[in-house]
């Protein structure tokens, strides 16, 4: 059995929390806190909650823990700090510092003789073996990433955090006939405003100048300003009855070319119910593959890049081969 | 650079060729053939052509050897004789006998110190790889796995030994409906008519009873009895005119529930114009990562399921983490 720890209690730490009870071959064995542990109650009733100042009491207890915290202040801190103890995951998406947290991470793992990977999840995650996959089967080729549709947390607080909003959920929409025009193998070139839209759904305050509120989602710079954005009012109540799922999804398609002048083409989909509920399922099926590589004496930081598929699975490579290949 | 041999110039052998041409880091170097090497020309005007009997001779000046022959005889002969000189890959692609086949490739390629890869394509190969990610990351679920439309050359072959059939193509079509139904994540049950139909276009003999080929085509056992079939006599200029190509493609899809009963479908879509030129890229990319795992240390037989993504792809770790990650 793997010794599970999970870091963090949030959406992503509870999902992670399902996503093991359908691992027969994983045991959650401690919850890490940043809160009161009295506070925390997870939904085994029996599972331990410590403190996160004192996780160094469970070194040797557990063979890999989870690391569920947001990119932008809890990770940077979290990942190198418990790499030194145990072996990690983490689902760290900021892409442009992935390079100086993979050193950070990498070196801390190392100086605890730990395995850490790090970036796991859909996208960064899923999306990223596929766009690796197919540039290197297709290398003559261009491929497209689209999100959607599902809500951003980022675009929702930004506008949340304007004046006279007392709630928003904001969509990331894929434009149909841009994904229509890559699946058909035509290489399009798309600017920003041609592969998504937004659409926000937006709770104002009693008396809120609404135009100004749609002014300013529509003209905000990085967040909106380079979109087509749709902005809708609606009641507390039809947020709370037709808003409050966390759906996502995308695609990977790569068209390539091969022969004298074939159209070859790529596409990997998801449709998810839930953004964090699958983002664990993912964690966990390969925080059972680090520990398959930490027991072969790998250490250090690696990526999903650098997991064989077959680690992955409970199976083992013979039943693999038999029925899955 | 990668010292490439081709063992088998048919259609395979010839996509490799343009495959290899493709990748910078990659020479094609030599020719294997059973045919009369002077009856052989590739494109390649310099490329040494070798008989098959002599490839003993290249041992040491090769790194990997692709083998491009049929499932039925020549791969279960060729790829551990081979194994045992060079590092291979094959697309060994008869399912039920891929355990003896990879036994048998695994004692060769250690008794010659050598690694081999089998199986490699899409299916077995892509189509695999994404089965193994979407069971592990839902394990509760149920996955469907849809062929075409595309060329069976198999079941094209079985009409063409149908007395009065001078030739035949057999397109192996999925179901719309079906397709439609995994996607929404429905998880229906289906049988093996309700996933895929058959398209047959004949051209027969002069002279020949129609009505009879057709009859023998729609109740063969095992290819077309258990299917909706469709026979369309069609000229052999017509043949010529809109059947030469080898297109083929399908889907995996899985869907699987998480959380409390939250719907998560995961998808990989292929959209082949040549069937044999994709197969090509993915054995291409794959002599790539067996290079590199014979170089530290791997020995024996080997899956995609065991490759680790990063090693398909010419670029270095630290490009892909910045860049595709």
């Amino acid at each position: 059995m793997i010794r599970l720890g999970i870091a963090g209690y949030g959406n992503l730490g509870k999902a992670v929390e399902y996503a093991a009870a359908k691992c027969p071959d994983i045991e959650l064995s401690a919850l890490f806190t940043r809160r009161d542990p009295s506070a925390v109650r997870p939904m085994t009733p029996s599972l331990p909650v410590i403190p996160l100042a004192d996780a160094a009491s469970m070194a040797g207890k557990l063979d890999v823990v989870i690391i569920c915290g947001g990119s932008a202040t809890d990770l940077p801190a979290m990942t190198p700090s418990l790499a030194g103890i145990f072996n990690v995951v983490d689902s760290f998406d900021t892409h442009a510092n992935i390079p100086s947290h993979f050193e950070n991470v990498d070196k801390a793992a190392r100086e605890g003789d730990k395995l850490a990977l790090i970036s796991c999840g859909w996208d960064p995650g899923l999306f990223s073996l596929m766009r690796v996959y197919a540039a290197s089967v297709l290398p003559d080729g261009k491929d497209y990433t689209f999100w959607g549709r599902g809500v951003s947390q980022g675009h929702s607080d930004a506008v949340r955090r304007i004046e006279g909003v007392l709630d928003a959920r904001q969509y990331t929409v894929p434009v149909p006939e841009a994904v229509e025009s890559v699946r058909s193998g035509l290489s399009p070139e798309l600017g920003t405003r041609q592969k998504h839209t937004r659409e926000c759904y937006v709770v104002a305050a009693e008396g809120a100048d609404r135009a100004r509120i749609e002014r300013e989602i529509k003209t905000m710079p990085n967040y909106f300003a380079d979109y087509d954005t749709t902005v809708t009012f609606i009641t507390a109540e039809e947020m709370a009855r037709d808003h409050s799922g966390l759906p996502h999804g995308g695609f990977v398609i790569r068209n390539g070319k091969t022969g004298e002048n074939t159209t070859q083409t790529m596409e990997f989909r998801l449709a998810l119910g839930s953004n964090p509920e699958f983002t664990s399922s993912v964690l966990t099926a390969y925080a059972r593959a680090v520990c398959r590589m930490s027991a072969e004496g790998k250490r250090g930081c690696i990526t999903v890049l650098d997991v064989p598929p077959a680690l992955l699975s409970p199976l083992s490579g013979e039943e693999l081969r038999a029925h899955l290949l």
